[in-house]
């Protein structure tokens, strides 16, 4: 593993989530693998779970860790090549990022979808050029079109709650008053393709995900049909891939209910947090012992760790 | 000790200060106890002092440290139970504490009072909702009505500047352009009251403090008569409780002058900072020999680390 | 050593760029000198490069760190000896910098120049402050007037990169849409003075540097002229100081091109960054194999880590 910000990065998933399961039982036991070693998180959105947990994990392995919000804490970033900068932008992000990949080990890197140019956020011009120009092994933080260190810590959480061998696993869209990227339901799909699982995705029409992402994966509009038999409700909101970056409902009837959640074989709810409560889901399903968001999130220290040992042990020098 | 938000956390807050005193002679003595443990410093407010020094408080007792500005770096948070969150919160608190419980092992947080509303902030929304749903001891940095890590350090001060067995301590108000929260005068009340000293209050009419912080607490509104044969003045602003968050008065007779500290028994003269120099206390008072602003600053360091230590030691497992 | 503002405040400073080639062999060497030592870097400006790597420099020598943006994390300074503090600045400078020195064994601080008022910032009011009250030692991550951990860098990558003894260097000013302080090229000129150097700066009239800087130094306005024979071309854009803060000239014709380079004996190529590119300089300069300005990025974190490592050794109990 080179760089970690797709699935595809990872060539074997379910062995990643093995080693999870099994950095997680003893999580200090690897404190001298990043002696002297250096990992910068460089935020270019907000972020709560990310940023505490990747450093908590990288903290773990014994790392140093460097945090650095580069909107308010540094300088607007020229990523056009060519462009005679004088404008508003003070540094390319060819000479950022190499600088950055000069000064530590490993690099996280936050940054959103901006929802206009579907091209330019599909293109992922913020990570690719990170991974192009820095040097070192990256790790995305959320891009503009994914969230893997999510996925992985939705999959470890799933594997301990299963029931079975291969659960119903259900990604719902659900309403929200502001529109959100697709990283995190595009990812969830990415890394649910690689599990032992049965995938259905619901949404009203018009909130196609990628086809790019989608393709073999069985979409139901009927969010009850959908819902029939779930052993997992995922819930999520995303704005329109193909009306991009638009809201085209706010229907009420996609929130998840408790009488959405009556008709799942008794269903562990999850949602990568924040969350909208009475929105997204009602309080009853989301305080109730069937939700999983709690133990979700904190399996995201899991999924870091186990990046970051990774590149600790194979990708770096 | 569960927590530490108030004294009353406190089972005996002597002994806290014995602790404290040898604490400071040998602060690198107990860096085993915080070894992988990380504490979380949660900020909604701004800090110089509290920020400082609770890291290097904690970086003391070798704890890893996690520092976040959740107004800049997060999102809006939901207080409100119940709410249909289609507006601008992004996150509920109940959730936001429990992942943040779930990534540390002890979490500081610094909310201060908003002043409009006194059923709120004495309700202490914002620490009450870390303290229940967090799953981790809470340390206040600052809460709404009270700044325990402050009148600890203050308490610590006195104990080593003392000349004599009961000192008198004086806490007076003092005129500030802003209107300030009343978390520093309240807390040093509520400690000094468990301290063998004689404390008394002065302030003008009508910037009584709530009157169960009060209880049996001798109140002197003419500052001279209060400041004669005064071992320790402790200044500092507070707006109005029962006129709540209005300024009453800027009186620049109630500045603590050098004419004023002759009126006491060579007094000691204390602020916790930040001060506006000339308005609530001259240069020639704040600069003089007498003044022990920076030793008790100082002693901040000295009053987290006991606390975090004692956390470590008796509360988490 | 006692502080680390100026090329002044260093003995000898071939001695420093010495021991930095050998601080740069074995980096983690020394890492004991910083155990239960606290460095805190204090920013009133934006940073990465600087921010990045002193934090990397002190964590090699086994110290802790505590970052401070006081822009947006703390509140707003007095510096006026006396004043009345009823308007909007919370906290002197006096007291601030006697607290922070309280609670760690070295200061960084960035304070940039304000370019309206020339007899302040050369006063270097902000670092000269923390100097006389801070009660540690204070490092410069760059100044009104100076920026001497650049300036070090800048030495460091010569020394590594210059094929003979006395190499020809050239300090040319480049063309920026912003008014920027003087603070890299006053500081590359002073230390430069102290190397093995032939130095020339080049300008536009009108950009002439401070005559105290500039004292005994070759000023060439005919930037060909200056560029025939040079081994290094180092960059760097600046506001005039006569016309203080003033914007002279855009003229394109001084941004470094390969035509220009042509001129040059091969000269590498330098600048401290963020760069303008295409600019200040043409991508084909910054992109082609002369250019060091990584290498010299790079070489941030051996020039912080020196005199860390000079000040622990050297200057603190």
């Amino acid at each position: 593993m080179q760089h970690f910000t797709t699935v595809k990065d990872v060539s074997d998933p379910k062995k990643l989530v093995e080693k999870a399961l099994s950095v997680k039982k003893t999580p200090f036991a690897w404190k001298h693998l990043g002696e002297n070693k250096t990992i910068g998180l460089i935020f270019f959105n907000s972020s709560l779970r990310t940023r505490l947990s990747t450093q908590k994990a990288a903290q773990n392995l014994g790392m140093n860790v460097i945090v650095m919000n580069i909107g308010t804490e540094g300088w607007k970033l020229e990523f056009e090549d060519g462009a005679v900068m004088n404008v508003d932008k003070a540094e390319h992000i060819k000479d950022a990022a190499a600088v950055m990949g000069a000064y530590v080990d490993i690099l996280g890197i936050r940054a959103f979808a901006e929802l206009t140019d579907r091209e330019a956020d599909y293109r992922e011009e913020v990570i690719s050029a990170f991974q192009a120009y820095a040097g070192v092994p990256i790790i995305s933080l959320e891009s503009a079109t994914l969230h893997p260190l999510q996925s992985l810590a939705d999959w470890i959480t799933i594997q301990e709650y299963q029931q079975k061998p291969r659960p119903k696993v259900v990604l719902t869209w659900a309403p929200h008053p502001r529109a959100l990227p697709q990283a995190v339901g595009n990812s969830f799909v990415e890394w649910m393709n690689q599990a032992d699982v049965d995938l259905v995705v619901t949404h009203p029409e018009g909130y196609e995900l990628a086809p790019e992402i989608m393709q073999g994966v069985a979409v139901e509009y009927d969010q009850n049909k959908a819902f029939a038999g779930a052993d997992f409700i995922y819930a999520k909101n995303w704005s329109a891939y193909n009306d991009y970056g638009k809201i085209l409902s706010q229907d009420a009837d996609w929130t998840v209910s408790a009488n959405k959640m009556a008709l799942t074989n008794d269903a562990r709810f999850m949602h990568c947090l924040p969350v909208r409560r009475n929105v997204i889901v009602d309080d009853a399903v989301i305080d109730s012992p069937n939700s999983l968001v709690i133990p979700q999130a904190a399996n995201r220290v899991v999924s870091a760790q186990t990046v970051i040992m990774e590149l600790l042990q194979h990708s770096i020098k």
